[in-house]
């Protein structure tokens, strides 16, 4: 799906920041693509953005209202079904990352068809995809895996693209999940597709490209994560990544959802590439991303350094120290001809 | 979802046997839970049971009418609708493994709303699934895993769950696609799931037991496949096995439909080892099964008996040799306390 832009994010009635992490990951990572936020009575979440109405965002430019905000149970409120409508009405479409489709709400889809405006529910695949192939395809693709879920995955990877682009390299973030969506306005939520075709899903995400060319994939789960590990490596076969970056959070004691132990970072350096071999078997890991905001500048530091020492890679935060030296390790391991 | 037994098997008006195959596995390993066959003029399929009509069957104590018939696309062919309604109206329920919903026929679809019955369809899943949890459940579970898709991981399965049966231990075959499905009147079509609930889907499918109860587990794809692995992986995990048993087929060259050549058993039996771990840390190889159907009787005894003392294991062809050896090193290796 291609969600066109600038956006109008809108916040809803949300109660914290929280709620409204989607929306902070869009203004993050694409200011640019933001004209303003649409807040109703008693929203606490804030995104920083002008804040304006329907009529101000659509003379601003604005092509998309985007839901940045998540309610519990991940359902669309009632109360905010009103302010889709008016923004359909004003020529706007509208997508969301929620679980429930934006055509259930008979209100939204009739306004939809009747100005005839796009409706992108992103957690669901808007199209069928074939079986994966594996079967190598030109262009270069790097990977970020992960010692658990929700490690910086999703966030090392952008960071990678800025960082590759400002150098002047051809590179796009090709997401898969459904926040990586809405930030980068297109992608797949893998998650969501049916099992026999993530591998296809993934391929169809990262196609033929030039040689230099590099798709800076989104990775989901973990190999060593119970629920997802089936996920993890269906993409992992589809993206056949030549490089990847294992993503890691060190403050985390089990993983995500379960009771199992995290992974060491080399179980998941050895375990990625025993696995990716089978579609390419030049695979190699080319970095470690730290997520470091819950420790200290100095713990930080000597973290990253001493990781980094352990298994001769470069070892970043990516938020904290920047993308650069993955980005070097990519130049000097996949010199452009 | 639970299909009411005994079936009448609608074979249509397709062309030759091998279309037929759904209802010749139906026949091959629950002779007792069919009535009859219904035929189409120009039918050239038979699974050698009494021809009948709807009100014979219904006579007969049938309970559904079983699609067991594939066509080139998978769909319903519009002449095989009218059977499908009159048995509906005679009061059986319908079931089938097409690619389309019975329910998007709508002459079908009203005539089950009119006289209450259930439409089955075995490739969809009837419910939703929570996402795995991996933690350990009581019971035992052997999984049939392959080197390739299509080695005889069902038959193998079925057999084993005959031969357990037969021993009186307490022994369930658990089907995880559309064929075991009508085989054994339950089951989920795992490749039909949304990819982040395999695993979960797996452990609802093999749930906490008694102790010395057997699931046997039909197996999906191959950990080598680079089209199904994550199917596979996802399987593993949420199945738990205690022992698995390696299905081969010794005349293929490629995997199927792709360009990968085939792993060795000992790849396979190294690789599940080594993920399987994770949910169930004691895994381990009881067995190898090898379709000889290609083979002479000769070549068939041979390839055995050399393949198993390659391996240290009991190694059949469950349709040539039988599924004893398989039995008796589950009984050894897992004692009845």
């Amino acid at each position: 799906m291609d969600i066109d832009k600038p956006y109008l994010l809108f916040l809803g009635d949300v109660k914290d920041q929280l709620a409204a992490k989607t929306a902070h990951g869009i203004v993050d990572w694409r200011p640019d693509w933001c004209v303003g936020q649409l807040r109703l009575p008693g929203c606490a979440a804030d995104c920083g953005l002008p804040d304006m109405d329907i009529a101000q965002a659509k003379a601003k430019g604005a092509r998309t209202l985007v839901v940045g905000v998540v309610n519990p149970g991940g359902v669309l409120a009632d109360a905010w079904v009103d302010t889709l409508v008016r923004a359909l009405e004003a020529g706007l479409d509208v997508a969301t990352g929620l679980h429930k489709r934006l055509s259930s709400f008979p209100a939204v889809a009739a306004a939809a068809a009747k100005h005839g405006r796009k409706l992108h529910d992103v957690r669901f695949p808007d199209r069928d995809f074939a079986t994966g192939q594996g079967t190598k395809r030109p262009g270069l693709r790097v990977l970020t895996v992960g010692t658990d879920c929700a490690v910086g995955k999703k966030y090392t990877a952008l960071a990678l693209e800025k960082e590759l682009r400002q150098r002047g390299w051809k590179a796009d973030f090709r997401a898969t999940g459904q926040t990586g969506i809405l930030i980068s306005g297109r992608g797949v939520a893998l998650d969501a597709v049916v099992s026999d075709f993530v591998a296809g899903a993934a391929e169809w995400l990262t196609p033929a490209n030039d040689s230099d060319h590099w798709d800076v994939v989104e990775g989901q789960g973990s190999l060593f994560h119970p629920s997802f590990a089936g996920v993890t490596l269906g993409l992992l076969h589809g993206a056949q990544p030549d490089a990847f970056i294992v993503c890691h959070e060190p403050t985390r004691t089990r993983m995500r959802g379960v009771k199992h132990p995290l992974p060491s970072i080399q179980d998941v350096i050895d375990r990625t590439v025993l696995e990716g071999r089978l579609t390419n078997p030049a695979i190699q890991c080319t970095g470690i991303a730290i997520n470091t905001e819950h420790l200290g500048e100095d713990e930080a530091r000597s973290l990253l350094e001493a990781t980094g020492r352990a298994h001769g890679l470069p070892c970043v935060d990516p938020l904290r120290t920047g993308a650069g030296p993955l980005a070097d390790a990519l130049a000097s391991r996949f010199p452009r001809g």
